[in-house]
């Protein structure tokens, strides 16, 4: 977050197991199973549908208009590594696109998260490579002005260190951070093994307002019916 | 609008077969229909694509980052209903999800529109469940202060009174009152049937210019063609 | 963009065989090729999925709210011409629907441009009208007040002169002057042509650090690598 | 909201005295006097600073670019009125300006509350009418297409009767509905009552921690201190 | 627009004594004698309140995040002269300050329009030289990348060519052509003349309906009142 | 970021002087002095103009629409402190007003700083409390969620610990590390010690292009003029 110019070479990540696992259960449960916290804003969205991936942070700040970091990280790629990049400002350019994405998949990376705009989005598409990004645009960068690879980063208002595991998919994208991540795959685990009961319960016709017996608190909290 | 905490168990809705037919026409033609009133703004967007639905209205007002009015709207729901929600103020949470569109389907819902946030879109697009949404959101919410269902809302910029006809598509949301339903629909009959042979003069080349006779009017208005 | 109520019958358009060229390069290439100007604002976007497309511009300037001049643009279509549409003033209602799409495909319009919304879209997918626009929405328009056909633009932030090349994709749209469509195919295909070879050398794993020689230069701005 | 091209001479405004009355208490403490509805999207911004008003409203639905209906809506102005406009789309356009400003002040008009644009801003501050507007805009709009006076109307996501009371300030704008304006303002007068003695326990240094006895609560809801 | 890395140093400005006239006109009255064209899109919003300036255009393209042009146009400042710039895609940045504000001072600028970010904007107001932008930040800018003085822009939506007249005010920015200077001003002086007399009628009661003898065309266009 | 529910009684604060005179340097030339990080969105915008604050952080994480924790924050103020606040979802509510002012006042606090809205705001300027905020809104909020006080949170794009530095004026907010507060104090400080000779030099006619030696890299880097 402070310290512009450096690429972290070495980084700790987050177990392989428990970052490869936590796709599965999708953004909306790990983000329930961390306590409601890690969520990036909303105005991130897929180019391609019905992708879920979960991966190890490899974090980039960029400069304006500027991709050159994105060159310097995909050394710093390994396999079952997401790449994680923001702006030192609100910037719609197309940072990405199919040659660099290319050499992303080559390297190992499962996607990439980019508070900025990609391109070639019919390619990356076909060639099978999520993104989540704030932009789409055709609009090229130059390469003049370093960034950081490796270091913290706030991304669409998260807080990702490299390292930490990233979820995403049609909802939206959560960070868990490196520490956090068994704990949290086990409580997805165990808040996804309810569901399946829940589920069959509801779709039984049987109400929410039964099953969570609400009728009581909502009584108490004032709730009338007219008829 | 004015009354929070309550639910109103007896509503009037349109005429079952009236609210049902206007899912035909689609809500570009049913808002012409009603003299172009009556439509939400355009942020609420479809979470899939080329879905076309219409029902009756129950509807919701929500407080923010709550969710706990959405069970209490699913005991209220009858078959061929649409819920309609909004929240006291802009809110991107994620206030649905697959349980309770399982449960809305039991009920015999036919949709959710809602000036609010929804998740887990890819299952609901899998279950099809059609939703008409401002934001989409991993984020869930809290269960704690009552909100109220069936009053009038607004959402999205319509005026919504429980019981009106809702008609969603691709192209966005109109809501018809329920005193106007069977006029509206009549209307709607009545302009799609002069549009079949519109279409084909038009495709055979004759230009809107001749077939509406807008040449006359166009020089009055003063303008101007330069060779 | 300073004359209210004309229409100039007789354009200079691009040659043809250029015109028609540029579509497969795509908006980034093309964008790139012209030395990064040209691009409109991102905010611009497709309503179908995977469609490219390349024309000579036919331009129209609209009144808020009224799509009058749209129906005098139809006349002046050629086959391969593109309509680009603005309006005076940031307008969301539908412009634009299916009887026009039939009206400008009749006469041979290859797609639409429009800094304003446009409904019918999943009509105007299945008959395979390619459109980009700002907004979609249900909402109709009237017919009074004269706008301009054929003059010169700005739609989305980009300066649009009649006859000019209008390249569409996914990644945005990007207009090309008609006196430079002739070198920025060139440039394209020079482009292009280069892109291969890069291609495969990432893809077997050649990092772009190496490929394009970046070490030194990096270096030279004063990156630095920790381990 | 449903009925376009017609103009409501009389209507039941709220008494004058009460709506006269709420504009000491300002937005804020009228909407939480009314349970926390009836308040306007916060893009609702006012010209000039520091100015409160309280009226009856005078409604207004305009169409995109047009505002014929600002000159209709004069005639029906009375002294202690504020006029309330929205458009049937989003438009930035600047219906209002000096002219129309005097000939509102000439009726006895307070201010006007617009969710579109306004000009001439600077005239309008001098002279002291207070507008809240969505936009401010130098572009002028035409006269051409009727729409309603004194319908109901959504504006800016409130629902604004003719004869209601609108009470505008520095925080936004709030709408109450003629029949609960009495117990709004006894209820505004009972909570400003109460506020003073809590202002002077505060700004002794008494903690609202202990002024609203929320420490049970808070250790209850699972808050937990950390030294 | 479409030239990256020039500067043009000999531009053909508006006649001085037009280009002054206009600015006690506002921006309001010139965009209407102008036809209503030529008006910035509504968020470029001045950093001062109350002044009003017209003068002659100098032109500047920048890069993301680089303002090096804006030192380049310096040295191309006339007295008279209002800088004009944007950037090749939305940039939030502070390209100006104070230090920059002196030279364009001292070289005779009577002020900037920007779209994009300004920052010193305390220091901007008491050095008395006034800004509209669309944005401000903080944020400072590199100087790596050429753009361009003095070519033809598109700057917030208006076309604008070196030597163009620019009206500021309160109401937002209005770009006249230098061939269009002369007879806006006699136009803006005609509108002007006009409304002194109507202000005086309207202030005295005279209802615009009458004023402008509305009330047959309103009945012509099918309003009706309702008692 | 990651804790809910918590409340830190002891946080390492800067430097008490080194806090202290940063305020004086403002939000730019501290935001250059650190390399161009650390700075907030700039949506954050001031509720008055042309005050200029300093101090250290007390962190505020607020859930939807529930302002508890700002009561629980009071406590922790210590004088010279700045509060901090952020919510878990974008919401425009007002979370604070004239008695929680009061209240902060009482306590030392210099001012707010809060990703949300606030209302009262003509009685927090005529108290002289300073707020930047995103959102103006006289909604209120409720007191049923503990959030936490005193945890590292992500405000508007910045990452915030307790006890660092926070500067705000007219041009933005910045967050200072603790850590990095004496050099960056050092750091602005000399930054400005230059200016005012090169504003002198400036304001006598002396161009950027000669005082920065820009002429040569500016011919280098391709920049061409044009008679």
């Amino acid at each position: 977050m402070y310290q512009l110019g450096v690429v972290y070479r070495h980084i700790n990540r987050a177990e392989r197991a428990t970052a490869d696992a936590l796709a599965a259960f999708g953004s909306a449960t790990v983000h329930e199973a961390m306590g409601r916290v890690g969520l990036m804003k909303p105005y991130m969205r897929p180019i391609q549908q019905d992708k879920s991936v979960s991966g190890t942070a490899v974090t980039v700040l960029l400069q304006p208009g500027d991709n050159w970091m994105m060159h310097v990280a995909a050394e710093q790629i390994q396999p079952g590594d997401i790449v994680v990049a923001t702006v030192t400002a609100d910037c719609s350019d197309g940072y990405f696109g199919d040659l660099l994405a290319t050499s992303f998949m080559a390297r190992g990376a499962r996607g990439l998260i980019i508070e900025a705009g990609v391109r070639d989005t019919k390619f990356l598409r076909e060639m099978g490579f999520p993104v989540w990004s704030r932009y789409i645009s055709s609009k090229g960068t130059i390469k003049a002005t370093p960034g950081s690879v490796n270091i913290p980063i706030v991304c669409a208002g998260a807080w990702v260190n490299p390292g930490d595991v990233v979820v995403a998919d049609d909802d939206g994208v959560v960070c868990v951070p490196r520490d956090l991540a068994a704990s949290t795959l086990e409580a997805a685990a165990k808040r996804e093994a309810n569901e399946g009961a829940k589920r069959d319960q509801l779709a039984s016709g049987v109400l929410g307002l039964d099953m969570y017996r609400m009728r009581e608190p909502l009584a108490a909290a004032g709730l009338k019916y007219i008829d």
